[in-house]
């Protein structure tokens, strides 16, 4: 009898009872027994208050995300280790990467958004800066901070691995700790996963912990700093979202619930087209992969009328050929539930969508296998059911297993109306080459779902599937579906900060945030320090770091010679009467290229030295046109410093202000350098 | 005998039966009766969705903001009106001047966000497009769509204009059509400003219903497509937060509740300096400014231990001379409390206060009132409490009226151990002028705020105080403050938006969006049309219109003309063997500057037509170096209109990819163009 270990306040904790039995998928024998008796469980979110947190808050962004980078690749090379443990829980081998690979794909996704769209900081500065006063002495601006608590992270059966890695990966990247629950039948895969991140050695004590079963009194002991991620059944989420703590101290609470997903077969995509073959091969695929439990997978497969019979034989001919046994048996292409009290279930709702409609194949209750016992294992065949879309039982049931009811619909506005009968899911998919139509459907269920997939021929061959949740791309839906919201590339990150909006003077919010803000001191280090910033590396540059530079007096032989040279010979600087009569102008200007060109000649610092690029110019905008005769000076000041810890070098961010000799801004922007380290 | 008439369906309803008796808070006389009972709250949530919502969603985000705008301006030249009706809620007339102008002002600052960050369009694109294959067919965006239902605003008895205003704001921007339910004490005054809103026409019918009294089975018609937005008492909050519909359809949820607000007096605003006397006044504002009867108020002023009797000395001479009385009167300067139960309850909770503590001014059971009946009115005196820090009543308990309680602390640490065990806070400040001090409290206490202000003598002028919400800024905090967010500029429309992740084909993408996509199909129209995009007006101009121009030798000549002309002798163009030094470029190469002013040189159109100006370039990055010889071709795609309805032009922004020979990327980014209208 193998008692799966909790790890708790950094050590192994085996319950003292025999606790619940899992088993085997495939065969039904026990694999592990099941029991979190004996933790103390406000004691476990101390640790993670006290120790990981303080611990994790230590790291800048880029340093989590170096961690979240080197544990995806410690798993990636003990991958088949989770592979083997995972045809237990009844999946295929192409079940086991969609789980495994795809896990490790969101830790090193999100390691790379956080290196890329994160500062090398603690701090995350939400949104620009407001002026709030017209005097400039006066200024807001948001911040994410880390939240004190710790995210506690309730996961689903289905997806054991990808499951506790996709909530772990946004939370560790923010800053706060993970308590992670798997969910009963496949705990001992999550078990697996625990035990190799432990191994790895590679996260701050206190900054992972996992609980083998129930949570006992957990919830009686959260705070508003904690978080609660839920993936699983409506019921339960309901449950947990109504506890007295969540209610009274306002925790966060996502819930990310199973929902009654569709598909639409476009009016274009008849039977010969690329898309009307995508649509069943996508149809199939996501009933059979993982068993089709997938809190994603298409449930509602709307057809235009006249595709119904076409759409049924086509899908149920592939659905015909689909091996379901032994799931490491060569040529099984769908393997076990994950229970067999899962089969219950999905026979239970199979029989209510039978009610509303037809079965057009497969039988619940019977199914052929190969290289396995069809009672002890949790096996079910493949079911098509065909419905009136006016029943309520398809938009209302999910049989989360192989099972899926097609429906036909008259036009657009129909399926649209049908579309919402769903009260909310996690994704759909259009299948059509035709973008009008994709346009009409996509707006019209948008306010429904959490992700839309617009499939056909050009997007085929790249296109992840609907049933993939994206790193990048929120994943989770209103309504039935929970009205969570997970991932999304920094999106998710912030789910575990809390915003503050700050207000104050320029220099106090260039202070907390540790980026220059305008209105803020500069130091004109060449006058101060006899240095330009453009000679120092980038542990000697500060932000406020300044160097002014001009007069230079723009004439119109300049102008006229930048024309000629460049070629840009546009009315407004070379015509006269023509620049006379524009709106804006009423005479000729210099062009607004020549402004930030000269702006450079002024600023630079010739000599070689530190700064090895300019990268790069952001949010110039031409405030004021600039005229024959007007003399420019640029202020350059040092706005934000990203070092990389793996390069030589970092990003250094200047905000540059063009005036001329009455003070007033004509260009403003942001000028993007590479600057290289002392010590590099 | 005045009863208060709602407003749904698009008319004015009356109670049957005589329903609640309303109060002058300052006399104690009847002034109107409050009952909703007859309404059909299921057929008024339908109105809002059939109605109200279609209407809105006709309109674009511009036009939408132009409606607030003109409301604004409506209410702004009737506000005496609503003034006249505020003082009998006990508000002096700074009081109204602070409900009224300020949720005008949200109406006006909603309309400018509107139209200068919200696209001319009903759809928000938010966020960038996410590549999704390498083969650049796949890609990924989040759109934003209205909700298809109705935002549910419960608002609190202490601002009723303000209130009511900030939250329709946002949901009318977002195209979601509003039902208002004022609270009972000073619904006579929400009710007045509804009928302004009425009889000015400007709201296109069913975006604004009134509910004037309780809200019925409301809760029962619920769905998904609604939003519930509380403010008002954290107990309330909690039972509507648990309705089974709420819970069960998973409906948008967000609550403001009163919180125990923090101001701390940094250690170098010692007495003398100007932010010891800010620190003062602040206080004794928010204690007196609508009688203390702000969810934002001060509850606990943190002082450092040395400073507590100076501080409790100042702060007790000004309040001393606070004038309590008629709000109408000459000189008074803090009216009454809303109502007599609301005497009741903080007289309640001051006792509670006081067993923690002292009360060093102030008698709850005794008040001096000018010009009125001291047991008739609402009226309590100011009342200062001296407490120890480490007792829990004064972090857990609040007297929403004019009261605080000064807290020694001893350093930062102490006080922002102290801060937290307010367990969430709508709003907190830090009076100090050293920067440091001001990041760490900031960073320290940020986790538990939604917003926090830094005064000193530097913003001191401009500062719009600790107690005032604005709407650029999130108003809301974690925990006992609801754990709700409002406000924030366009954060708060998108709260009333469902976004989604579309996955599409680039053009698929484009149409759905009305943005180009990279990857999508351009439309060269010099060749397809005989015409230069830049000779088209704006209504002329399509999503993929064209011009290919080039190629531009680059030549060393260019480059070291380009360095003399404009000054910019940057080693890495001018110097062979520093540049082949540089990691980055190997050898010399041409200024990016150089390489944006020649594309323009290729992409204009020199002859006068509807282009106006250049104003602006957004995310430009120089990709590859471009090196002497290589060939450069410029390709100006148009990406984005947005027509502005009150100008004779709007704005073009165009996708510019300058390439070499090669095909490689150069460089990327945005130009941004003023494009005149045909018909202005």
């Amino acid at each position: 009898m193998t008692k799966l270990r909790s790890y708790v306040q950094g050590s192994w904790h085996t319950a003292p009872d025999e606790g619940r039995a899992l088993h085997d998928a495939v065969t039904g024998t026990e694999v592990a027994r099941l029991s979190s008796t004996g933790i103390d469980f406000a004691a476990a979110l101390e640790h993670g208050r006290r120790v990981g947190g303080p611990a994790l808050r230590e790291l800048t962004f880029h340093q989590r995300a170096a961690l979240l980078k080197a544990l995806g690749q410690y798993l990636r090379e003990h991958r088949e280790e989770l592979y083997a443990v995972s045809a237990q829980t009844g999946a295929t081998p192409f079940d086991s990467r969609f789980d495994v690979d795809g896990g490790i794909g969101v830790l090193l996704a999100y390691a790379s958004k956080g290196r890329r769209e994160l500062p090398n900081d603690t701090v995350y500065v939400d949104g620009a800066v407001e002026p709030l006063g017209r005097g400039g002495t006066f200024v807001g601006q948001h911040i994410c901070t880390s939240l004190r608590g710790v995210a506690v992270q309730i996961n689903a059966f289905n997806f054991p691995v990808w499951g506790p890695l996709e909530k772990l990966a946004p939370a560790f990247l923010a800053g706060v700790p993970s308590l992670i629950k798997p969910a009963s039948p496949t705990a001992f895969l999550t078990a697996k996963l625990i035990e190799l991140i432990v191994a790895s050695g590679l996260l701050p004590e206190g900054t992972m912990q996992f609980v083998a079963g129930g949570v006992g009194d957990l919830f009686d002991h959260l705070t508003e700093q904690d978080t609660v991620a839920f993936t699983g059944s409506a019921s339960t989420a309901a449950r947990l979202r109504t506890h007295p703590v969540i209610v009274n101290r306002a925790v966060r609470f996502t819930a990310e619930a199973d929902s009654l997903n569709l598909s639409i077969l476009g009016p274009d995509a008849t039977p010969g087209t690329p898309e009307f073959d995508l649509y069943v091969a996508q149809l199939v695929a996501e009933m059979t992969v993982k068993a089709g439990q997938k809190c994603t997978a298409i449930r509602r497969a709307f057809v235009p009328e006249r595709q119904l019979d076409a759409v049924v034989d086509a899908v149920s001919a592939r659905l015909a050929r689909t091996t379901v046994g032994n799931p490491l048996t060569e040529g099984v292409r769908m393997g076990a539930l994950a229970s067999l009290e899962q089969r219950e279930e999905v026979r239970r709702s199979v029989k209510a969508l039978a009610e509303a409609g037809r079965i057009v194949l497969g039988d619940p209750e019977r199914v052929e296998v190969v290289d396995a016992d069809p009672e002890r294992g949790a096996f079910v065949a493949p079911i098509l059911l065909v419905s009136d879309p006016d029943r309520a039982e398809p938009h209302q049931v999910e049989a989360f297993g192989p099972v899926s009811t097609v429906l036909p619909y008259h036009d657009a506005a129909h399926v649209i109306e049908l579309a919402a009968r769903g009260q909310g899911s996690l994704t759909g998919s259009v299948v059509t080459a035709d973008p009008a139509f994709a346009r009409t459907i996509v707006l019209g269920v948008a306010p429904w779902h959490g992700r839309l997939l617009v499939l056909n021929e050009r997007d085929g061959k790249e296109s992840t599937g609907h049933g993939s949740p994206l790193p990048a791309l929120v994943h989770g839906g209103p309504g039935r579906a929970g009205g969570g919201e997970e991932m999304g590339g920094i999106r998710g990150v912030l789910h575990h900060m809390q915003r503050t909006a700050v207000q104050a003077d320029p220099d106090t919010l260039t202070a907390i945030t540790g980026r220059w803000v305008p209105g803020s001191q500069r130091h004109e280090t060449l006058e101060t320090e006899g240095v330009h910033p453009f000679r120092k590396h980038l542990e000697q540059l500060r932000i406020g770091d300044t160097i002014v530079a001009g007069p230079r007096t723009v004439t119109q032989e300049d102008v006229e010679h930048f024309a000629e040279f460049t070629g840009d010979t546009f009315y407004a600087h070379m015509d006269e009467r023509a620049a006379a009569a524009n709106p804006l102008f009423g005479e000729r200007v210099a062009h607004g290229y020549l402004v930030v060109s000269l702006a450079a000649g002024l600023f630079v610092d010739p000599d070689p030295g530190p700064v090895l690029a300019n990268f790069g110019v952001d949010n110039l905008r031409f405030l004021t046109p600039v005229k024959f005769g007007d003399e420019l000076t640029v202020t350059l000041t040092c706005k934000q410093l990203t070092p990389r810890d793996t390069a030589g070098y970092g990003e250094v961010r200047w905000d540059a202000d063009v005036t001329r000799q009455d003070g007033e801004s004509v260009a403003r922007y942001d000028v993007l350098t590479l600057v290289a380290k002392k010590e590099a």
